[in-house]
């Protein structure tokens, strides 16, 4: 096993002499431009780290891993427009740097080169990654559709909030790891074990980033704190305020809800009303609650304990994150 | 070998019967809204004519066929984002009848859904499909790409021109022909020359469009005549009209070009330009041409005479269309 840092070195190495600019420029430079601005790699590492725990030359997984890369960032430059976003990694949005139509269309061909980095593997393997991606990606829009459809809807429920994460971050993630697996050839329990790790881990990673966004460090974050709550997002932390508290400050939460005015005071009373309710610990609560049931699925896996608890340890320390 | 209308039939039936709404709605509806609106159906018929061309059995055809044709019902969905179309086959276009982020995310989901179509085929088959599925999705974003940034250039060479149609328009033609004979068995140099037929009378294809769009009859066409001179696009006309014609006349169409404005006036100057110099004979012996290098390819296959015959002939009723 090596170090997170070796595996997020090795891929970016990977993709800087895969992903080049060709003719028409205009269409592959904001490709290149969105996968070099940065971001944590963390799904691509979580394909090779799984692929190198099985012992497999985790080199043979550098083109699952970029595929699922080139896809992650395929769908934020496409909700990036949805969302009107002007910054991304603290850098101008492709539609934004470019225009729409651009951001449009490069987001075509990252979803489209995304398929075509499975092409080096043999037909039986490629087809097993392929049927795994096509089903995930379709998921990730059906999250997407579900997050858009409960903007405008006041009755959404934390399960079907839970649903909506899962579809639109955990599978992605469960996904990752799944590859890692599969072309480590790993039998199928073992997989479907690796999935589900991923994705309860990837549930447990959501809701964190619902915590740290009101209540996370804004140095660490890296994001300015309380952007959720000027967006009026629907998070874990607002269902669950709206689950428990009483109805004053359901109707003053609700209240401040209603206006898209950026504003100190409003990301305040928002956070002072979570704070009165204990969402701070409801939310850790959940967090633990999906972390140790990730956790259920590494007890089960066909793997020396050292390798298990180097998995435990990888999830906890995701958790433990500020970023 | 079937008529087309046999295809067209039995094609439409495993549409209906195979792309369904489920959930989340407001995903899938849109998608089988503009699958539904119509369209020639030339693609899938020409998978499945050349499936059966070559003996196999068509119904082995359909799930390429399909595939084929979301993916194309998927370029136009964002290209009328692109162009700001309100008007698709008399219908409204998905994202004037719902929003542009539907447009753009359900788009994305039938682009995932075009890929889901192949997985019925065994992982050898399969792959080969992939293969040339994701280079011919790549090259239409490519043509794409040159199309709008033509709108931006004034010197478009008709030579560079006919490679963005070709990228646009016809390796799409192609891959559906191809496709037809890769199920079918047939060998590696029999599907080039099939492919090489369609890619050549896929161009005749376009410029046939362009032609009909200046020159053909609005009842017919099924499309107002002159929205390319409306819309100032740098169709064949226009651009041999700019090789050919005087000084005077090419000012005169380069500023009747410079207006945005809807003008039946203009419309009738433009064409009266292109008449003064003789740009109908021009594009139908440019139409000619390819027709004809199309049927070399045909010529070179290795079927019986009747059949490249009935390919002739379907290409001969391609190109005197009025529709």
């Amino acid at each position: 096993m090596n170090n997170l840092e070796t595996y997020k070195k090795d891929f970016l190495n990977y993709l800087n002499s895969t992903i080049l600019v060709k003719e028409p420029v205009g269409l592959y430079q904001p490709i290149k431009y969105i996968l070099e601005i940065g971001g944590k790699r963390l799904r691509p590492i979580l394909t090779l780290m799984i692929c190198d725990l099985y012992g497999t030359n985790y080199n043979k997984a550098f083109d699952a891993a970029l595929a699922i890369e080139v896809f992650h960032n395929f769908t934020l430059a496409h909700d990036d427009i949805m969302d009107n976003a002007l910054i991304r990694r603290g850098k101008e949005t492709v539609h934004e740097k470019w225009d729409v139509n651009t951001g449009i269309l490069s987001g075509d061909a990252m979803l489209i080169l995304a398929y075509q980095c499975f092409e080096s593997f043999e037909p039986e393997l490629y087809k097993e990654l392929m049927l795994l991606f096509n089903r995930t990606a379709m998921e990730v829009c059906e999250g997407q559709q579900w997050d858009i459809e409960f903007e405008n809807r006041n009755n959404v429920s934390i399960s079907e909030y839970l649903k909506m994460i899962t579809l639109k971050t955990s599978v992605l993630l469960a996904s990752a790891m799944k590859m890692g697996a599969i072309i480590a050839k790993v039998n199928g329990n073992e997989l479907e074990a690796i999935y589900n790790f991923g994705l309860n881990l990837g549930i447990a990673f959501q809701l964190q980033d619902d915590y740290l966004d009101t209540f996370g460090n804004s140095k660490d974050f890296g994001k300015q704190i309380g952007g959720d709550i000027t967006e009026n997002k629907k998070t874990f932390l607002f269902l669950k305020t709206l689950e428990v508290a009483g109805d004053d400050e359901k109707s003053r939460l609700l209240n401040l809800y209603s206006s898209k005015k950026k504003s100190a005071q409003k990301i305040e009373e928002v956070t002072n009303i979570f704070k009165n309710n204990n969402i701070e610990q409801y939310t850790l609560n959940k967090i633990k609650f999906f972390t140790e049931k990730a956790f259920e699925y590494v007890n089960d896996l066909n793997l020396p304990d050292e390798k298990k608890t180097t998995l435990k340890n990888f999830g906890i320390s995701l958790m433990n994150r500020s970023v």
